[in-house]
């Protein structure tokens, strides 16, 4: 799974049947060891109810129809966990700031 | 999914037999924060309708054969919405010309 | 998928039995404004009966066994079409040579 | 697959459901030539056991949902080997420290 | 399939039960022009009883799995064929050693 920033949204009415109700996040993939952005975007469906600015992971290819939200649909990246902490050589590199948590 | 431009057709009569009646649009990836080419281009099946000019979004891999129009078909890039408009970080970076809406 | 010109051929008589009979062919990846190569290779299995030369697109992933050449093999990569013409912006950017077509 | 480094670890408590008891490990790629990080991160899933600092491979797209500990979930990059040896054109690059082997 | 040189050899004993027995070759991917390295590293399993030195092509993705010895197995890299010769542009750019076919 790639580590990313949700940065945004993208909107569409004319689309394939199958993507009715569904969210379609804007996420730049980060380096977990700066937490800057790769300027390397993706449009992942939300399979957990994200909000702007959080650090996910997605999972890509097939098993982006493996969550409940995006079974059968037409997903290459579906957003799979919001993250809460990420340590890298036993120091802790991010954490979710609580005050986020209750947005 | 990747977001791109469609910036022309590719146009085969000497082909897979499962490719009879599908139209394949020449794609361009860009960066949604500059709405820039990237100069990566991709052959996508047409899912939903497209014209050129268009912003939109495709799905790679196997999902891609997850559309009405792609089932059962050798495709690995879809096209599975004409987007409407792009927001990042609350600004709104790109809206679709009503005008072409109509065309 | 993935425009390509093909520029050779390659040869295995050892190999997995499924391959027996396959044609292996070297593709290069083309960027299509410029119509040049890009140095980067795959070879791809023929699904279509293709010349040296020719400028086809090869789909990837699991859809490369949805032919009826490649069905059950282990292919990652197999030509589907044979380009005939692309336009980019309105305009043709390649057209197939008539001879070439008949050789 | 691909060789990486465990550098450490990624926590989620809201996350996609089956994503539940597993532990996600932050890997960086490695040339294995020179056993230096390639700055290119993945989440894995962990289906052996792995602690931190480990070279593994790890498998990457629909076969990483072919582990006991990843079947049917959200997977696209799962651990299946921690590495002992890696030895290039007959000489020993990599070898494991048996006190390493006992943490 | 992409052309690659197998280059050493990986050892696990801690691993994917489903991995006991398979043996994983180290392959750097080829530039099929120059016949030179690409830096570029992956860990195939073998398919057809491969030697050290020797230009293979290998299958990626889920195909990798559709190998007598891979199937079922969390494979991603498979070496499907050793490679005899290599045309590009009508002339030979690598034949296989007659010596080498005989270790």
């Amino acid at each position: 799974m790639q580590l990313a920033r949700v940065i945004g949204t993208v909107v569409s009415t004319h689309k394939s049947e199958k993507l009715v109700g569904i969210k379609f996040l804007l996420c730049e993939r980060i380096n977990p060891v700066t937490m800057e952005g790769l300027n390397d975007f993706v449009v992942a469906m939300d399979g957990v109810g994200t909000n702007a600015g959080e650090i996910v992971f997605y999972v890509s290819g097939s098993s982006a129809r493996f969550t409940k939200v995006t079974e059968g649909k037409p997903a290459d990246a579906s957003i799979t966990a919001i993250v809460d902490t990420i340590e890298i050589n036993g120091e802790l590199v991010y954490q979710k700031h609580k005050e986020t948590d209750r947005e």
